[in-house]
C-alpha cells in the first residue's frame, strides 16, 4: 500500500506529534560548528525561552540529546543516591516505567500501585508523608499526564500536601506529554524537577530530553551519589553558562526548538492550552456519542492531550489500530501493557486543530465499524462538531 | 490566527494539491549545472515517464517552466496561425479562458457557449464539423475536466465524431486538472495536444506547464505562423533530444517531478484512478446527504477530481469559504466568475485519501452551519463513510 | 562516481547559483491556496521589495512563472508591435538570443553585431539614433551583463545618448545575470524595462522570470499589438493590485523569493555589490597570475558576476570542464556558441564568498593541469588571496 | 556579518561534518508512529547495514538517541561493575574524557598517560597485561582516532597483545571519528565494543550514539552491575529484535541514517577509506609546504579524518580560528585543553572531496597570514594539488 505522508499523514498518536512547517523548515539546516564563537547567541535564548514554557523564573534548564526517558534518568541520577527513599505511584505504562527505572538505580521506592485509569493517589501520598516524620523520603515522583490511559493529575495538590506537612522532599514530575499543551506552572506549584521531550507539545522530532530543575534541587546535587556522566547536570551547567555543551549537541534539533518556541509564543501559551482543552473536549463528546467509555475513570482526570478509549467487551483494540493503519492511513495510539487490546488512543496534542480532530474521529469510526464494533457512523463527528459550533457562538458572544 | 501548515494543512482546493513527502524531499535540492555532461541521464527518463502518464507511445512531451496557462498558449502558438478557424466551447471559467486566449492570438473561434454545469456540446460539435465540408476548422478544443464546475467530458466521444466525419482537425485537450488523476488515453483517443500542469494530479508545486503533442500535430508546426519563442516546440525539441533545454530549466521542480512519477507508478496509474473515483463518489454521497446539489448537471459529467457544490438560495458561498479558512484552517475552492457566491468546491485530487475526504466534509459541514445553512452535522461524513465501508466489503469479497 | 552535493557542491556556473540555506528552508513549504483571503499579505511586499532591488520607485514589477527568457519575451510582446523598429546589439550568446527572439516576433531589428568580448557599441547606437530623426526606433535593447563572455556594459551611457538626442525610444535591459549582484539603478538610468530571473543574483532555483517596467512603457502597452496572454502585463496588473495572479503562481518559489530578499537586505545591497567586485577582482588577479586572458577585451567591461577565461591556443575548454566535473565535482561554465571550446567560465555571483572563489580557482588549476595547460599550481589561488589580505588591511585601516 | 550557509558552508571541523543532500532530504520527514506494525521493515535493515560498516557478522548493534558520549557510557555501564579494573590511556581530549567517565562510574582505571600527539602505548599495555596474571583487568580501552590531536592508533596491535597473552579482557574502542571514514574491522580485530556517533563519518546531524558489541561482551552483561536504564543493552535487545525500541526513537535521524548508509555503500566502503587517505595526505603535504608541523608525532599515527596543525611559537591558534570564522566563513577545529592555542585542526572527513580540502587549505592560509604567521600564500594549496594530479596519473596508469 502507498502511504500519503505529507499534507495529511493521519497521525493521531500522543507523540511524536505532527511537526509544523515552520519547524520542518528550521530543521533543514546544514551542519555548523558548535564551538563557533557566536554559537551561544543562538543557544542561550533557547534556555531562557524554555523557562517561559515551564513557567519558571529561577530553574536551571537542561537540554539533552535523548528522549524523555533520558530526562527521567537525569532526574534520578543527579538528585538521588542509592538507597534514597522515594515515593512513587503507577497507574499506567509510563508511570510504571519510571518506578522501574528508580528501582534499577537502587532507590528505595515506596510504590503506590493504583488502578489504571486513576491518577496520583493524593490520599496515599498524604498518609505516607505524614507518617514520614523523619523526612526519610527524599523525593516524590508524579506523572502529570499518564499517556497510556489519558489521565492528568493535579500537581498543585501534591505541592499542597508537601506544604501542609512542611515536608522537604523534592517534587519530581514527568510532564513529557503535557508541557506546552497543558498548563504547567513549575514555580507556582513548587516543582523541583520536571521532565519533557521534544516530540510532544513541542511539536518536534524525537531527540531532545529536556529537564528543568529548581535551585533547591540543584543545590542538593552534590550530595547525590548516583553515577552520571552523559546526563550530568554539573557538566551541562559548566558549559551551558556560555551557551555551549559538554559534548556535541544535536544542533539541527536546537534549530527546530527555536522555531517551535517561536510558534508557541506567537499563538500564546494560554491560547495553546485553551485549544488543547477545546479539541480534547470535542473528542470526549464524540466518544460519548459512540456510547463508549474512556479509560480515565473520572472527568477530573481527563487528559487534554490524549484520550484512551475502551473498546466494548469482546473486541480487540489492536484490530482497530490495524484497520485504521492499513485501510485508512490513520495512526492511532495502541493500548499498552495492562490495557493492550482494551483501549485505543487518540492523541490530540501539538500541531492540532478542529478539522484534524474530526478526521481522527471519522477515521476511528470507520476502523471500529470494520472490526464489527456497533457505533453509529458520523455520530462522534457530529458530537464533536456541535462543541465547535457552540464554542464559536460563545466566542462571538464574548467578542460582542 | 496561527495556521498549522504541516502534518495537516486542510487543503482541499483543486490545485495546487498536497505534496507528498517524497516529493517535498526531492524538491529540497541544491542547485546544479543544467549543462553538465550527465544532465540528460536525469532528464531523459522524465520525458519517457510522462508519456506513460499521458498514455502515449509516440507523442512529443514538452516541459515548460510555467503553468498550465503556458501549456495552453504553447498549444495555440505552435500549432496554429492567425485567422485559423477553431472550434471551442465554454462551460466554466477555465474553458472560457482558453477561448479568450485563442481570440487574443487572432484565431477565428467558433465558440459554443454552454450552460455552466454541462460539458463539451457533442451534438453541436458534430453538427458544426459536419457542415465544415472544406475542413476549414483546423482545431477542436475541449476541456477534459472543467475545474470551476466539476465537470468531466468524454474525450473519446469527440474523437468518434472526428473519425465519423473523417475530419482532420487537431484535437487539443485541456487536461490540467485530470491528468494523473482521471484516466487519460492520448493515443487511444487520438488526442493531438494535451496540456497539464505540475500542481494537480502530479502533486507538485506550481511551476511546470507540461504538453504532449502527437506526431501529426508536430508535423504541422512549421505551417503554424503564430510567433513563439519562450514556448517554442521547435527550440525544445532541438535541445530535449539530449536531455537539455533551450534555456535554464526549473531543475528543482524536475527533481520533484521524478519523485512524483515514481510515487504514481508505485501505486499504479489504474489504482490512482480508482482511488480518485472512490473518494469523489464518497464526496458526492456526502453532498446528497446534505440535501445539496452539485453544479454538474448530470452524473455522467461528475468529476473525480473536484466537486462544485451549490449553496442554497439566499446564501453566499464566499462566506462559507471564509468561515472554513479563518475558523477551521480549511481551504476550500471558491466559486469563480459566473458561479461566484453560488458554489464552493472541494478538491479531492492528488495526494488524497479517505480520511482526508472525511475531514473536508466534516469541515465543510461546520463552515456551512456557521453560515446558517441547514444541513445535519455529520450527515455528509456518515454518507461518505458508508461508501468506504461498502467498498471495503466489496474488496474483501473480491479478494475471497 | 559519487557526487557530494551538499555542504559544498562546487557550483561555479553563472547561474543557477548556490541557494542559501535560508532560501532552501523557505522553499520547503506545503501547498497553499493562492485564492486565500490573506494571500496578498504575503505577496504584496514581494513586489515592493523587488522595486528596492531594481532601484525604482515607480515601476511596475511582474513575477512570471518562467525564466529570464520569459521576461525577454514579455518585454517584447507587451511593449512592441510587428514591424516596430528596434535597435539591438549582440556580443555574446545571450544578447544574440534576444535579437533572434525579437526577429521571430516580427520586429524590425537594427542589429549591431559586435565582436564577442566587447560590449554595447555606444558609438554605433549614438550614430544610428542620431540619424533616426523621425523616431522610428521604438526601442533600444541592451544586455547589461553578457553572461557568455563576462562583459558588463554601462547602461548609464545608453541613457545619456538617448537624453542627448532627446530620443523617446524605450530602453529595455537584459539584467538577468546582474540584478542583485551588480548595481542596477532603474530610475536613475531611465530604464523602461528590465528583465531578470530567480536563479542568479537572487540565489534561488530557476522558475521565476521577473520584469520591471517604467510607467512610460506601461502607458504604451495598449498601442503594442503583439499577441500575449501567459505573459500579459495587463492581466498581471489587474490581479497583482490585490496580490493575486491571473493564473496559479509558483507559490513555493515566492516563499524562496521572500527569504532571498530578506537575505539581501540583511547584508545590504551596496555591501552585496562590493562583495561581488571583491570576489570578481580576486578571480581576475588569479587569471592574470596563470598568464591567461579574459574573453572580455577591456577592464572597463569586466563583469563582477562571471569571468570567461580563454584557454591557450591548442586546448579545448570543454576538456577542462569535463575534468573539473568528473574528477573534482567542480561545475564551471562552458563556452557557448562562438566561444565553445575556447573559454571556460567561473561564475562568482550570488551566495558566494572568498573561500568559495579560492576553491573555484584551485579546482580550475587542477582541471587545466589535467588537460596539459601549463599554469603554475597555486598561482591563481595565491594571487586571489593577496587581494583578500590587502582588502582586509585596507578595511582595518578604514576602520581605524 | 552575513553567513553563507548553503552550497558551501566552509565547515572543516572534525564533526559534525557536512551533510550530503541525499541525507538532508531524507531527514526532512513528517512524524510517524514508531509502534506502527510495519515500522520494523524500516528499522531492521539499519541494524544489518550498520554491521557492514563496523565489519562485523555477529555483533549486536545499538542505536541510542544521544551522542558518542552516550555510546561511551553505554559501553561502561552495560559491561562493567564498580571496582572493575580496566586499562585505559589518554593522549588527547577525548581519550582523557573517557578515562574521566570510567572513573566517575567507579571503575578502577589503570591510566597510562601518554604525551599528546602520540597514540595508544602498546608497550605499556603489553607490560601491564603481562603482569596481570590473574586477569583482574576486565577491559581494555582504546581510542582509535583521537580527534583532538589527529592521531590514529592501530587497533590490531592491541588485539595481538591480548592474543599473545591469551588475556580475556574486553577490547573497547572509541571509533567516533573513524568509523565510516577509516577502515574499522570489528570482527577481524576482535573488538568487543565499538562506539561511534552519527555526526562524523556517517555524515549526519548529531543525535545518534551507535555502539556495536560482540557476543562475548553481550554474554557478560548480566554480570555487569553498574546501573543503566536509558542506555540499557538489555532493553534495547528485547525491542530491537522486532525493529522496535524501548522508548521513542529519533525517527527522523533514522531516516537520515538510511540515506547515509545507502550513500556510503553506493561509493563503496573501501573507496570511502581510500578517498579519506587521499584527502588527508593532501592536507599533510600542504602543512609540510607551509613549514608547519602536525601535532601527531609520527607518520604512522597520522589520522585520515583530522589534522591538528601546530602554529609557530608565539602565535595563538585561537586567533587563527577567529580570523577564519569571522573573515572567511571558514570553520576550523579549535585546539582543545592541553593544546588550546597551540593547534588548529582541519577536519577532512565525511562528505568531503578534493576541492573542499583545497578550500580549507586556502582559507587557512589566509587566516594564518591575517594573524602574522609567515607562510607562503598558495603553497599549501599547490602541494595538495600536486598529490591530486599525481594520484590521477597513477589512476590513469592503473586503468591502462
Amino acid at each position: 500500500m502507498i502511504r500519503n505522508t505529507s499534507g495529511n499523514n493521519g497521525l493521531f498518536i500522543p507523540g511524536p506529534t505532527n511537526i509544523p512547517d515552520q519547524v520542518r523548515q528550521a530543521l533543514n539546516v546544514a551542519s555548523q560548528d558548535m564551538r563557533a564563537p557566536d554559537f551561544g547567541e543562538f543557544t542561550l535564548p533557547l534556555f531562557r525561552d524554555l523557562k517561559r514554557v515551564f513557567k519558571t523564573e529561577s530553574a536551571e534548564v537542561f537540554i539533552f540529546p535523548g528522549s524523555g526517558t533520558a530526562g527521567w534518568e537525569a532526574t534520578l541520577t543527579n538528585l538521588f543516591s542509592v538507597g534514597d527513599k522515594v515515593l512513587m505511584s503507577s497507574f499506567g505504562q509510563f508511570s510504571t516505567l519510571w518506578v522501574d527505572m528508580a528501582q534499577r538505580f537502587g532507590l528505595d521506592v515506596e510504590h503506590c500501585k493504583v488502578e489504571w485509569g486513576l491518577g496520583v493517589p493524593f490520599e496515599d501520598y498524604r498518609r505516607i508523608l505524614e507518617q514520614d516524620k523523619e523526612h526519610k523520603i527524599k523525593g516524590l515522583f508524579v506523572c502529570h499526564n499518564e499517556t497510556a490511559t489519558g489521565v492528568t493529575s493535579d500537581i498543585k495538590q501534591v505541592r499542597t500536601i508537601l506544604d501542609d506537612l512542611n515536608h522537604p522532599a523534592l517534587l519530581c514530575v514527568d510532564a513529557v506529554s503535557s508541557v506546552a499543551a497543558i498548563d504547567f506552572r513549575m514555580d507556582e506549584w513548587g516543582v523541583d524537577a520536571v521532565v519533557t521531550g521534544s516530540q510532544k507539545g513541542l511539536m518536534m522530532p524525537t531527540g531532545l530530553g529536556i529537564v528543568a530543575v529548581s535551585q533547591k534541587a540543584i543545590a542538593l546535587r552534590a550530595q547525590a551519589t548516583l553515577p552520571r556522566s552523559f546526563l550530568s547536570f554539573d557538566d551541562m551547567m559548566k558549559h551551558n553558562a556560555t551557551g555551549h555543551f559538554p559534548y556535541t549537541p544535536a544542533t539541527s534539533l536546537l534549530h527546530g526548538l527555536r522555531a517551535s518556541l517561536d510558534f508557541l509564543f506567537e499563538e500564546g501559551l494560554e491560547n495553546v492550552f485553551d485549544r488543547h482543552w477545546r479539541l480534547a473536549h470535542a473528542v470526549r463528546c464524540g466518544v460519548e456519542a459512540w456510547g463508549l467509555e474512556l479509560c480515565a475513570k473520572d472527568p477530573a482526570l481527563y487528559s487534554d492531550t490524549v484520550s484512551a478509549i475502551v473498546v466494548p467487551e469482546g473486541f480487540d483494540s489492536g484490530e482497530v489500530l490495524k484497520a485504521a493503519y492499513y485501510r485508512y492511513n490513520l495512526s492511532l495510539g495502541s493500548g499498552l501493557s495492562k490495557v493492550a487490546g482494551k483501549v485505543f488512543r487518540i492523541g490530540h496534542l501539538g500541531n492540532m486543530n478542529e478539522i484534524m480532530v474530526l478526521q481522527a474521529l471519522a477515521g476511528a469510526e470507520l476502523a471500529m465499524k470494520d472490526c464489527g464494533i456497533q457505533i453509529e457512523l458520523g455520530s462522534g463527528v457530529a458530537a464533536a462538531q456541535e462543541t465547535f459550533l457552540l464554542n464559536n457562538r460563545v466566542s462571538l458572544k464574548q467578542a460582542a
